[in-house]
């Protein structure tokens, strides 16, 4: 392993952590980290030693409490640190003498409002001690693995009824890691995903990333077996080359899908005020994400829904897709959003026409059936017509990616299609995605299905489109760099576990 | 009432109404429609004589049956049709001899397949009869208000855990008017908008358009009292000069928001097939609906979003909008797709600025809340701080509608916030659109208080954003056009109702 990449281990997977500012006080955030380490140690979670710093407090949540950092018996890696900025440097201090390898400062009043010398104060102390440092000014780390936590915000809330509801929810496991500049917009991002039942390995918010940075984190999460996709919220770049040569390296092997803030001239202002990030000309941003690799979306629905599809499935080796649906206007708007997006919607090989054909004359799709792409199975749709119609575009040699609109209204379908598709599906290495339009129970069975399946599912067509989309720009790159066999061979060797 | 209007008028309004076709057998479509109108009656809801017309059978649910229409006792208003494709001319010489004023041809099998000469022959005994037709080929007609109901698509289904679930549900009673040329995204759309508690007034699958088109519906639905918002589905549009003469009187008074599929190459030649559509050229289209204040949106999503926004808020008189956020991050995203939808984001004036410097003194805003455009009260926010804010942004004159992002992640924010935001813009005439993020409990909630108060609210920030320059987009139209006020003027003195 990479210096670099042992030193920022550390703040996922410390053998031992102390909690400067830890507190008894209920509502302060160092009592809810520090609460958050606890019950993941008393669950098995998290396995490193666990230490309160507090001068005034003798024991907290049963844990012997310690004046100062020094005062930790034994070696100490990683310290988190939720105290006033102006008392940071002592604790820096203190920090460098105990030789801990890492501190992740959770507290604002730096940079972001003007104090940068106090800033400066701090990385100086790290930069002479060897230590890394996340932040100042940010939400830090939350692992699903190790059970790192140190989200401070309530988890739950009170309704005006009375009633204690979930607020700031933990997803699942899984592998997808989030890297925010933005802690707002990483918690809300947890929040979308533990609802979608989207899992997540790491995240790691920034705030005004004094030392580590994007670039070295994407290195790292390049080495992370728990990260398989990667979101990337930014406002600004500072070390542009850095940036371009981490991402180059992790998208041979992971993809990497941004949501780039402050694109427009009110909204580089904005990031400007909120980071102090220089947001710099949209077009460079667009180049260099281009150049790497990086798949660029344009909203955070897309950016989330982007992120599902390359957990589910493998990239697409081109453009080519082909629809099907039992519904001819969705099936329409999933075309023009196809092409919208650069696919193509492909006229299909005379060999699969004459397999449709066959078909029709076999009574086993409905004479009118369309068999263009998109293939229209219509009103009449049974499972039987799905699973059909999804063998024979699988083996279409000219198509790359199938998307499937199973819209559940029409009377003859059956809810064991999803099955049947999907056990069509897995004989190939093909990407597909499905959409099914509604919120009614059926709806969210028929999603859920799908992707309980690995197959993703989306709520309207032009999301699934765009789902593609970004399957086959991430192939397409990989293609011409070189690199999609090894990925495909790596993403069907885990699928298989 | 002009003569269309009240021949159009049967459709959703019927004194009586014949099913040809109506059945004992559970799983088809004539058992569907009758049984429809059957508990509509029964629960009071549909108030017109009902006859069920069957050669074979005595009595279909308790109502006695005909063997033909000429055996209806009394005079008979609408005929819905329901009976194969080479029958249909032979019921409508029957329902020409009884006199009825309109039929609803749900049954397929005429020119969607190439039999254009059957279609034909349909529309001409119609003509010769004074009879209105909608269909052939379509789902017909479900009114909210007055029961009639011929959506034959399964209402449940079974999940293989033998469960019986809603598949196909009805949509509370609202002001949107759903009008479609494909009937699978008509009830897809209603499984939508039932699943999002978003009401709707009328509903109209067109099928072929063999005789009432999207132009009489459009110029029917002015003079509609339940419809405030309408939304279009289409494929394809033949008679372009009624089009335009009905769009550009109905905008005046209500919005119209158009979803037109067949926008690609490949999308087009779907429609075709689907519809036979010609789509023809997409500038075309655009040309049409910039002219006569249609409101284009570019997915399905944002469809419903704008006919959310109409429902609840005013346009608004221009193009400059306010962003208050807890969240920096999401406020940056908010900031960029207003701009890119051609929104300004505006500086606020001195004025304005001059209030947030009051309220950060006073120690009622974040000292280092900024108080740009977008105005962030930080991770620190109150119900306080965004009430406050929300009043001096509505104050602005140069401002015409505003985003609030209240992420309810941020520890100190109560639930209140919505009541009192809520409270401070029914002083204004402005439009206001709210987000929050996330799935929870806490999320769900926030968006549905939002809703209950006449605040649409969204899951992202771009919705919110995309939902706002809908508002701006239709009054600047209004503006144009000198409607404006009185549209304003009804608006609120709906609300007031």
């Amino acid at each position: 392993m990479e210096a670099s990449v042992k030193q920022l281990d550390v703040f996922f997977n410390p053998k031992s952590v102390a909690v400067v500012g830890a507190t008894k006080k209920i509502n302060k955030a160092g009592h809810v980290i520090f609460k958050n380490f606890v019950e993941n140690k008393r669950r098995g979670v998290f396995k490193g030693e666990l230490y309160p710093v507090n001068l005034h407090e003798d024991s907290i949540l049963g844990f012997q409490c310690y004046p100062k950092l020094m005062d930790v018996p034994g070696k100490l890696e990683l310290v988190v640190i939720v105290v006033p900025a102006e008392i940071v440097p002592e604790v820096m201090e203190d920090a460098a003498a105990k030789k801990v390898k890492a501190v992740v400062i959770i507290s604002s009043g730096f940079g972001e409002i003007g104090n940068c010398e106090l800033e400066r104060k701090v990385v100086e102390i790290a930069k002479r001690a060897g230590i890394r440092v996340l932040g100042p000014n940010c939400l830090g780390v939350y692992d699903s693995k190790t059970g790192v936590d140190m989200l401070f915000l309530p988890e739950t809330k009170v309704l005006t009824t009375g009633e204690e509801v979930v607020a700031t929810p933990r997803p699942m496991r899984g592998n997808i890691a989030i890297v925010t500049q933005s802690g707002a917009f990483g918690v809300a991002a947890l929040d979308y995903l533990a609802g979608r039942q989207i899992g997540v390995s790491k995240f790691v918010s920034f705030g005004n990333k004094s030392d580590v940075d994007e670039a070295e984190m994407l290195h790292y999460l390049y080495y992370d077996e728990e990260t398989k996709v990667i979101l990337l919220y930014v406002e600004g770049i500072k070390n542009g080359k850095a940036f371009i040569e981490a991402a180059s390296k992790v998208t041979r092997r992971k993809p990497v899908i941004a949501l780039k803030a402050g694109k427009t001239e009110a909204g580089a202002r904005a990031a400007a005020s909120h980071t102090g990030a220089m947001a710099g000309s949209d077009q460079i941003y667009n180049a260099a994400f281009t150049q790497t690799g990086i798949l660029r979306v344009r909203d955070m629905e897309e950016f989330f829904d982007a992120a599902k599809a390359f957990v589910m499935q493998p990239p697409a080796a081109g453009k080519n897709v082909a629809i099907i649906t039992d519904a001819g206007g969705p099936g329409i708007l999933a075309a023009d959003e196809c092409e919208t997006q650069g696919l193509i919607v492909k006229r299909f090989s005379e060999k699969t026409l004459q397999r449709f054909e066959r078909l029709k004359k076999e009574g086993k799709l409905p004479k009118f059936a369309t068999n263009m792409n998109p293939v229209d199975v219509t009103g009449s749709a049974t499972s039987e017509m799905f699973e059909l119609a999804a063998d024979i575009v699988f083996q279409d040699q000219e198509i790359h990616g199938i998307l499937l609109l199973g819209l559940h209204h029409t009377p003859a379908l059956q809810v064991d299609y999803i099955d049947r598709v999907a056990k069509v599906a897995s004989k190939y290495e093909k990407p597909i995605v499905a959409c099914d339009i509604g919120e009614t129970e059926m709806a969210l069975h028929t999603r859920s299905r799908f992707e309980k399946l690995g197959i993703p599912a989306y709520s309207s067509p032009e999301d699934a489109a765009r789902a593609m989309s970004a399957l086959a720009k991430y192939g397409l790159y990989l293609k011409k760099k070189g690199y999609l066999k090894e990925y495909l061979q790596n993403f069907f060797r885990e699928k298989r576990k």
